[in-house]
């Protein structure tokens, strides 16, 4: 089991030190002398992970909670490291904790940056970290659809019911979906780009947003973010970070039938209204606070909603300008997160539905004690222990969260960037609130020790936190 | 039974008429024209309560759930606009949101003010405040001993189960209880006022104080709180806190047996474990960041600590100024409470519990999918629904808590007093974080919509939340 375990990760370590070889040859094109660093990371990360891969076992063992569990913890954890190599080696002079920071940010897809004048740096670097948010937003994408739902973690059992793919096994499952999967992205990606560019952006830019919208990544190229580009841009962006955050099986199924019909999945009429609230919203006060136009305010109240969101993390304009009411509305909008079986995080619509739909039978459960209620989920029976999968997720999403935001005011941030910042990262979202990592922030001042935590904190969210706690209890490595 | 409903308010209302007479006899013995206030409110609410309550019947309808939520919310509502009465009519000039305020957070025990000068104000208004804070401390502890396990209101049942009273209805329980109570509350209050007296109260202040600390209300007659007095108090008012926030029955069975082991409920070592390591934390935050003197430093950490986690909201000091990461503990510290059955409010230990056993045990059925496993609350098995109530109640709360937050944030207060507004309001603890309503701010500065707000997240929270949604529901008042 740790053999077939060691041997995956050398395999997706191997495709990464491959992709290292992408921003080589944009450096190399640019005449930039980076170029030498990704060859070395994809040389020292390659020979060992090829070395791995060939010296342990091919045959996978037969599929366990514990394989699991193993699995999902050691790839995130192992490709998260092996994406700071680079970032070490180049010439930026990023510190260990700074690349591992960067790094994990851009494998879970969060975005949360600590290099400052992007609009300066090397094509291959920028393009590195959109490189691992697009492979960090495919992966997500397919262990949600795949692994998570048979490890029954945080009520992601719901999602497998709805998403109606019946089999016996991962594997069977992975060979049917991820050549799909893949195409899927990667036409989407393209789609992306090409609507970036015709709205204005250069083609490098085009490539790099197109990369972390998809993924609802949220890396930019520049440090205005997407405040750089133009309103055509920011409608392009909407829809795409939306796309990104809509389960992906029920656009495949509406692909393979032709009907759009298939596609329905009751999280998405729900995220749709809640994005459609919200920026409302915004819009309002945004009218009330600003001096801007109102297809100004419209636009960007959309864009920054739909970013946070998606968990997708770009920033158009900085919206805590606008009065505290849309700070603390943003702070709010951080918890929601995009649909399961997507490549957003945060805790996501169906959790919402799960959660609501619990409140209103428990209510009726107080005024009818001996009364039987079927809890619904859109037309569906709900099971009673996706309930309960649920209220387990969210127990330990608070308390995660309560630990690092204690963790965080240790090492001397007040208050509200301590929380926010917990609540950023476990959410995968991006930026927080507050002078220093609020949107037009930057997490390059914190203490070694904060960044640390925030790592932790994206790694326990981007794994659903109870797959991560699973291997921390005793009975799991008993036998 | 709405009759009844109304019968039974009125006898709760007579009797706050009946208290108005003894702030008026202390502004009379100080010649203080306040006392004329007193008198009008007296007969104000008095003659319409004595007629509410003549000409409504006094037969009590059978028990049932639904006359058990109206009661509970109309009692709550009612004492709570009864009690502003007295402060609309004093010489202070408090508006009518003002007055609400001041008697909401005094009826729920809460502890917020809007009033500034105490130190200077008549004796009745500052007797008043204690005296409502005394009611509504009383009050909560017969309510969540007496009616709350019945409506299985939040996990209650568990903490029924562990008082092991066992009776059909309530009303037995009530007649059987309520006089025992009563007296002990009384013993309690005179105890704590001789210690506050001895060690340097005047007589007036140890009885206000006395009666605000008992009931974990925190309303206090100086502006500078607990901070006015010297460290002997301070540990006074520890033990005090302290017993206000035990479970009354427990002390109540082992006063009537004599065995301190009858005391014993799992609740109480969970909540002295977790004051006693906070304490700890806070002392060598406080030791690492202050000059003050290591005892001084422990007297004081303790002394915030109890008082934020029993929900009492006394401060000793502004420990803002301990540094960030102290006030992210006291944020954190916010959400905990006291334990069920006492008169504090929160979220309150033994949900702590089941949540952590809930977290505990889904863990285990994650790496053993087929297992059976026995929920355990102390010695004692846990029965499944008690896992369900409490998840309940945890979504409700944070639903509220976001909601009021983001009403606060409407009103233009920033996010950080929004958030901790919005919890301390919930929980019934007093003071919030942030320069307005910190530990050495008021409540006086806010939008009168803002206060509203906050009186509504205080009764919410007070009622346990889920009491206040039933009576909003369609069903409740179908037939």
């Amino acid at each position: 089991m740790i053999l077939a375990t060691a041997h995956i990760c050398g395999v997706f370590n191997l495709i990464l030190a491959a992709a290292m070889l992408i921003p080589m040859m944009a450096d190399l094109f640019a005449d930039n002398p980076d170029w030498q660093a990704f060859l070395s990371a994809a040389l020292l990360v390659g020979l060992p992970s090829l070395l791995l891969v060939i010296s342990t076992q091919k045959r996978m063992p037969p599929f366990s909670l514990r394989f699991g569990f193993l699995l999902v913890n050691a790839v995130w954890l192992s490709t998260s490291i092996v994406s700071a190599v680079p970032f070490v080696m180049s010439g930026q002079g990023l510190s260990f904790a700074d690349a591992v920071f960067e790094a994990t940010s851009g494998i879970t897809t969060t975005g949360s940056t600590v290099l400052v004048g992007l609009d300066t740096l090397p094509p291959g670097i920028l393009l590195w970290r959109s490189l691992i948010q697009w492979f960090g937003g495919l992966g997500i994408i397919a262990m949600g659809l795949l692994l998570l739902p048979f490890l029954r973690v945080g009520g992601m059992q719901v999602y497998k019911m709805e998403s109606s793919i019946q089999s016996d096994s991962p594997y069977t499952r992975f060979a049917q979906f991820s050549a799909a999967l893949v195409w899927l992205y990667l036409v989407l990606t393209i789609a992306c780009a090409l609507g970036y560019w015709v709205t204005g952006m250069t083609v490098f830019d085009a490539v790099n947003h197109a990369m972390t919208t998809v993924s609802t990544g949220g890396y930019s190229t520049h440090d205005a973010s997407m405040g750089h580009f133009g309103a055509g841009t920011l409608v392009v962006g909407i829809i795409f970070m939306v796309a990104g955050a809509l389960p992906f099986v029920a656009i495949l199924k509406a692909l393979v039938t032709g009907k759009v019909r298939d596609a329905w999945e009751f999280q998405i009429p729900v995220l749709l209204s809640i994005l459609a609230v919200l920026t409302l919203v915004v819009t309002l006060a945004g009218l009330f606070e600003t001096e801007r136009e109102s297809y100004d305010i419209l636009v960007h109240a959309a864009f920054n909603i739909v970013s946070v969101v998606t968990t997708t993390g770009f920033a158009s304009t900085d919206y805590t300008l606008w009065g505290p009411f849309v700070v603390s509305v943003m702070l709010a909008a951080t918890f929601l997160g995009g649909a399961a079986g997507s490549t957003s995080g945060g805790f996501k619509t169906y959790r919402l539905i799960v959660l609501y739909q619990n409140l209103r039978l428990g209510l009726k459960e107080l005024i009818y004690p001996n009364g039987v209620f079927i809890m619904r989920y859109g037309r569906a029976e709900m099971p009673p222990h996706a309930a309960r999968s649920v209220s387990l997720y969210t127990a330990a999403f608070l308390a995660t969260l309560l630990l690092a935001m204690m963790g965080l005011g240790a090492t001397g941030l007040d208050p509200l960037t301590a929380f926010s910042g917990a609540l950023t990262a476990l959410t995968n979202v991006g930026p927080g609130v507050g002078e220093i990592i609020g949107p037009a922030g930057n997490f390059a001042p914190l203490d070694d020790m904060a960044k640390w935590i925030l790592v932790a904190a994206m790694l326990l969210g981007r794994l659903e936190i109870l797959t991560v706690l699973v291997l921390l209890t005793p009975a799991f490595w008993r036998i």
